[in-house]
């Protein structure tokens, strides 16, 4: 999917919300045990409960990994589900030596036609790159975590003055572009937005930590977001287990993301990217 | 496996070579493919021509994820082939937020059985913890690589005079320790195993890029080796792939292992870790 399709995409549902699908056959209501896939009947019935009020789905692959190759043909058959207009991001945080690094932008682009897929920068540029060379496809590269121990490393100070992260995002604004390039920011850091935007003014941001893990989507959006909107902000647990354990569970995820939908619609009305 | 008993190994075999299984289906001998599943044939033969000479094996996770959910199916097999006094490797490079790094734990160290896996660090401590809950288990953290690439972060220069890989070594000491942590230090650089030795004197040090990449076992046994060997030195295409295409490939692969097996016994020797 082109930038121009997604930034479509998102003026038209209302909705810069993207789904995390980080399944759990420990957390899935446990009527849905009884099929003979439990987590694609849930990730069906999340995907059918929320298509149109989010513009991205960004399946953990860890949660499908340890399964075992079962968990492989389960995101294969969800891959496949989400309809063709939503982007997808493979949330893999691979990267590795250049062959090796071309090896997984095959399996996340070609085996399972993901749209993105997120990638760690510690091994830099040579282990980026065979991500960016398929066209019509998006790097998510890490920049600044929402995890505590993002401090440990990405907010070092290097000589010079700028921190780790500030580095890779100038580092690797020389190997991609605003149309095949975005970054993973946390929502826990708001303040951290504004320096992001200084440096890379037009990319896309793929902001975790809005909810469960306590960042706000005001706060977000203050620093992070453009004219042409510029984020991605996603929701996994928040959305996908509101429904805790009850039969219609389905109904709860569409109030959920319903309730995300409306207030990003809000801020898109004030800051008058879509107009009433 | 206990590090007492991988020193035990290597003392035994005379070796401390790690055979990387990054087995690509396009570079096989032809005749594999006509058996069902010509990847687990071909490192079934790497397997056993190279058993009695290598203390480790290193399957590179792209190469099977790239094939989908049969490629895991062969991952296991490969995995349940190897000898359990044979210490094993998942390069897999992961790394991820608490939740989502424990499952990747599960993965590799539950649901594949193995001993080892790589783990990026970027993203610090809380992403690296996970792994080193697993009693019995190792994390191989990623220092200082041996591709280019690893020029752009892992070399920037910290406030203070450190490099980021020497922070990384320096801060993941107090994370985990010489039974239960190792890291990646490229064969490429023999320089940086001095400053490596400095901080991490008793660590093993699992080391790529000798052979194809350009890197000396000599070289890298000058500054790297220690009393308790501290080493295990992969090699992956210059002894998997030494057989070509001909039909008794698998007699090549002993012979480039051998190769690699006796320089390292002579090196053993001269350091006194061995007795004639």
């Amino acid at each position: 999917m082109t930038r121009k399709e997604l930034i479509h995409q998102i003026k038209k549902k209302k909705s810069f919300l993207c789904v995390g699908l980080d399944t759990d056959i420990k957390k899935i209501p446990t009527h849905l045990l009884d099929y003979e896939d439990p987590v694609f009947e849930f990730n069906k019935a999340v995907i059918d409960a929320t298509k149109d009020l989010c513009v991205a789905y960004k399946p953990n692959i860890a949660f499908y990994e340890v399964l075992g190759s079962k968990g492989w043909d389960t995101l294969k058959k969800t891959i496949d589900y989400i309809p063709k207009d939503i982007f997808t991001i493979a949330d893999a945080k691979r990267g590795d030596i250049g062959n090796t690094s071309k090896m997984y932008a095959q399996t996340f682009f070609e085996t399972y036609s993901f749209d993105s897929v997120t990638v760690a920068p510690y091994m830099g540029k040579d282990s980026v790159l065979p991500f960016l060379e398929f066209s019509g496809k998006w790097v998510i590269l890490l920049a600044a975590t929402s995890n505590k121990g993002g401090d440990d490393f990405q907010y070092q100070k290097l000589e010079g003055g700028n921190l780790l992260f500030e580095k890779v995002l100038q580092k690797s604004l020389d190997w991609g572009d605003s149309e095949n390039l975005m970054y993973v920011v946390g929502a826990t850091r708001p303040e951290v937005l504004k320096s992001v935007r200084k440096i890379a003014p037009g990319s896309f941001l793929l902001v975790p930590g809005v909810g469960a893990q306590g960042g706000s989507l005001e706060d977000v959006c203050a620093f992070g977001l453009t004219p042409e909107v510029g984020l991605l902000i996603n929701s996994s647990r928040g959305v996908i287990y509101s429904g805790g354990n009850s039969l219609d569970f389905a109904t709860k995820i569409t109030e959920s993301a319903l309730e995300i939908q409306q207030e990003m619609e809000k801020i898109l009305l004030e800051k008058g990217i879509i107009n009433a």
